[in-house]
């Protein structure tokens, strides 16, 4: 209880940056890295080593001074506070242009995330078969199919809208985390867990870079 | 030349939240909304209130003290910080299910972001105009085209293993700034400005989230 009420108060900035060192930290696994330097970490992820050293505190005592983080602990640590040592079970609605490429994108299944069902409503699609296996149910299956499969997480790549209707029935059916890719600012019911795709934040980041290049 | 130098010291995680505070305030600005208290401000974007005033303090002194912000003047001055008083002219590479989605998707244009251009390989693709009215030209016209249309940034949506390449083709036709969505870590010259799309860190934070309500 005690470490639940210290952990909800980490900023969402925070997690996202474990996340991102995360990544890299895998990356060094694979190449066989085992010790890395905390300066060298922070270059490699962009951030200054001061914040990677305040991230990590939120924890507990990480890395050993002068020597730097064991990076398989570090990584398994991280995975731990972030809830990634599990698979998470993941429900797409809506199978168009984009939902059938995030059902193909090897990053999800790769970071610990799974599909476990596809839904759309055109009857063009419903009982077909996607490429990695998926039969698409209809929506109207949604809640059966959600406690069947023990879904977790919903992901939404409807059209804008479809998608606020699409998270209500999710959230009725149980689901309690959305990951949003339509463009539109949901209405969802507090205690439910909502993240926002927008592509044109990072095309900000390169436009203000652009801007500065050429001022 | 001072006030460039003055930019480029500020942070990558600022540059982003002004992103964020700019699709709140557009959306403000729709709802006829004229001025905004700063801790309301703070609240929409989920940001608390002292970060956005430290956030804004780089670029000058905005709103009035007791009474808050001016929702179209902020927005104005936000979008010229950021470079976005102009349409910056995109290429598109890879129109798989990733690339058509990417190619329709509203968000851009209303963002000031314009595919000019969409390049593929494939020859059952090349030559074929998309809903959009976009003609796919082949990779091997990249140069030719980039030097025409002018394209100033690249979106890449190819396969992983051939994401590498195509950066590197863009970066040679003169582009500087690429958007990947291809699951690999792009190898680049220095001067190029990169942002990849991970849609698994926002998973992450869901999956934090998740298992904190549980805990």
């Amino acid at each position: 209880m005690r470490s639940a009420m210290k952990f909800s108060k980490i900023p969402t900035a925070t997690i996202t940056r474990l996340s991102i060192y995360s990544r890299y930290l895998e990356a060094m696994v694979q190449e066989g890295v085992k010790i890395i330097a905390s300066d060298k970490l922070a270059q490699k992820c962009g951030i200054n080593p001061a914040q990677i050293r305040k991230d990590l505190a939120y924890f507990g005592e990480f890395g050993i001074r002068g020597v730097g983080y064991f990076v398989k602990e570090l990584l398994f640590e991280i995975k731990r506070i972030l809830g990634l040592n599990k698979i998470w079970k993941m429900a797409l609605i809506g199978i168009g242009n984009l939902g059938s490429a995030l059902s193909a994108h090897q990053n999800f299944i790769r970071q610990g995330y799974e599909f476990v069902a596809v839904f759309d409503v055109d009857p063009a699609k419903v009982g077909r078969r996607l490429p990695s296996g998926q039969i698409i149910h209809h929506m109207d299956e949604l809640d059966q199919v959600v406690k069947e499969k023990g879904v977790e997480i919903g992901v939404i790549a409807t059209p804008a809208a479809k998608a606020q209707m699409a998270a209500l029935r999710l959230i009725n059916s149980g689901v309690k985390a959305i990951l949003n890719f339509a463009p539109i600012q949901l209405q969802l019911p507090e205690g439910t867990a909502v993240e926002n795709v927008d592509f044109t934040v990072k095309l900000d980041n390169l436009a203000y870079n652009l801007t500065m290049a050429e001022g």
